[in-house]
């Protein structure tokens, strides 16, 4: 019996694994599930899992929470500190989906607790790898991930032999605009960048996979998690993504993870991890894809890979200053108020603008992230 | 520093897994070195990497090599029962690189030593499976596939998930003829046959091939190595042999190992097994290759599938059979005796004409691979 906690429990990544939880009942005992404010699904779930314990976020959604789960024996709390007192209660596997900077302080605590922690939360990884992977050593923490990208690689690395890898290779599906000419990229609208070619994601996400600052800050995620220098990390186009991630060893072999675009086959390697879950999905037919592509991708193009290879490498506070002026840049892109080709150019130039030394806590990182975006918010007024 | 035996050391495995031995001196120490003639070869390996002990089979050729390894302080011995002595010797590490059903004795002789032994030779594990992996496990030895196929299933397999391998996926490159006409079939000449698209192979396994019943003994293989029923393995026609094979696990989630078209790669593998050994070769450059196809073989075209999967599933004395009548059509084969066509048609045969019991030793073994070739050479002179 493995206890869960799951921080973003309403979310695509919190409903998959809840989904997962629910059909092995026999292997996992519910702690706490924690939302923002969607109290009808939290309740909903918290009920069917038997959770110990339900949080909203907004303290303002409270009340609600209290209503829908009176009765039910299930505890209640609301508020920041509250999420953190959850992710705190020592959970033998400890799901960290919460969007954004807002999870930030849930994961470290999460990680402060010691356990398994599943990181669904790119965000932390960015802008925080330093202080996580030192707090989770410091801890004995297991960070698992959860992305397609790093859990492939995870399965296939090999406990006993990290020394042995020569490179770690991420696919990307290239997405939307992959062939498109440079020239009609100005023109790019958010409908057609959230238009994602093989997974349904949200549209930061989404618009971030258009751009290639995805692969990015997932090369930044792959630095820390695996502990790789810049130059063993590569990028490969592979438009179907069917192959996740390959890792090449020095004896010339690649091991390379394949499965079907559903997030539920790397949630259920991190959950049932080191053994393996059944799941319910239909198993991939390579016969029926036929064919895998594979091609190098366009730094003309596609800037966005360059500026995050080049904050990997100095590292510091430069890969939290790329993540939270893409942030900024997304969002005016999504409201139409740059460009599409600007997205990349602000964060270049909030990158230009400021440069503070490497934070050395979170609060230190939170401080970066804000100020980051402040530059960013003012180059989008102004245009770059 | 691992002690290492080759037995076959002259021929294209065995000289491969010498020149990674050469390269890594402070690593290997080799005890035996085995070949059934060819003195010049074996001579000038032994001296290279100063081995304790040179053995011919053929113990016509123990005074040539008594010559070339005068005053070298190599011993030297002669014969088939020299060769098991060799094997005898308990290295930590043997190779069983010997062609054909002279290498089971030898193989054998290893097992039954403990240590790891890398098996190169199919007629091992096709005609003795059972014998084989019983010895195995009652002396504690290590069976390390060197077969491209295999052991990218073992690199793909996780010790403590045995159980949750839903699938093995054996890729076939569906040799020269998978695009042809079955109308054409008919004239296929030893020439074309002969002619692998990726691999450099000799003339026996390039015809295997051909005719896919390579990828039928190596289903046996697959069965006898990883203990998996019949309904759990799978080939898939990969034309450009990049994937060498996969495995589909419970959750969804498929590995895969790709390399270059070089069984220094596998041998390499198996050599620094558990841990991973740097090899010269270009590293495998998947933006070149571009492009990896997946279809499914083609029973029609192909019956030696059939008949190996129908062989597996029987047991017993069956795949021997098999095995020892393909040996006879594809040497009828490439003598222009028969026709290529006939090569399943005469092991389909053989196999209509002889069903003894299951063979209990590896003298039972040798003697339905006996009987066997001499009802496939019948029908070779017959016709079917």
């Amino acid at each position: 019996m493995k206890t869960v906690t799951v921080l973003g429990a309403t979310g695509s990544v919190g409903r998959s694994t809840l989904d997962l939880v629910e059909r092995a009942p026999e292997a996992f005992e519910v702690l706490a599930l924690t939302a923002n404010c969607d109290v009808a699904r939290l309740a909903a779930a918290a009920i069917r899992t038997n959770a110990r314990l339900a949080v909203v976020a907004d303290e303002s959604c409270l009340p609600a929470l209290r209503d829908a789960l009176a009765g039910t024996g299930i505890a209640t709390a609301g508020g920041g500190d509250a999420v953190c007192e959850a992710a705190a209660m020592g959970a033998d596997w400890t799901m960290a989906a919460i969007v954004g900077c807002a999870g930030l302080k849930p994961v470290m605590t999460a990680i402060r607790a010691g356990g398994a922690v599943a990181l669904a939360n790119k965000e932390a990884l960015v802008s925080a790898g330093e202080v996580m992977t030192a707090a989770a050593a410091a801890n004995g923490a297991t960070l698992l991930p959860v992305d397609s990208e790093h859990n492939a690689i995870f399965q296939c690395l090999e406990p006993g032999n990290r020394d042995a890898v020569r490179r770690i290779i991420l696919t990307a599906s290239g997405g939307p605009f992959r062939d498109w000419d440079a020239a009609a990229m100005h023109a790019i609208t958010p409908e057609q960048a959230v238009a994602h070619p093989n997974w349904s994601m949200g549209a930061k996400i989404s618009v971030d996979s258009a751009t290639m600052m995805n692969k990015g800050l997932e090369l930044i995620e792959a630095h820390h998690l695996f502990a790789m220098p810049s130059d063993r990390l590569d990028v490969i186009v592979h438009r179907q993504s069917v192959v996740h991630s390959l890792v090449e060893y020095r004896d010339g072999s690649l091991l390379a993870q394949l499965g079907p675009s559903d997030m539920r086959v790397p949630i259920a390697h991190a959950l049932a991890w080191p053994e393996r879950m059944a799941t319910p999905m239909a198993p991939l037919d390579l016969i029926a894809i036929g064919r895998l592509d594979f091609e190098a991708p366009d730094p003309v193009r596609f800037p966005a890979l360059r500026l995050a290879r080049a904050a990997l490498e100095a590292g510091g506070a430069r890969p939290a200053i790329l993540n939270a002026a893409n942030e900024v840049a997304v969002a005016a892109f999504l409201d139409r108020r740059i460009g599409f080709l600007e997205i990349a150019a602000i964060v270049e130039d909030t990158l230009g603008r400021y440069d503070p030394g490497a934070p050395d806590s979170l609060d230190a990182v939170l401080n970066v992230d804000a100020e980051a975006r402040r530059i960013a918010g003012g180059r989008v007024k102004i245009g770059v």
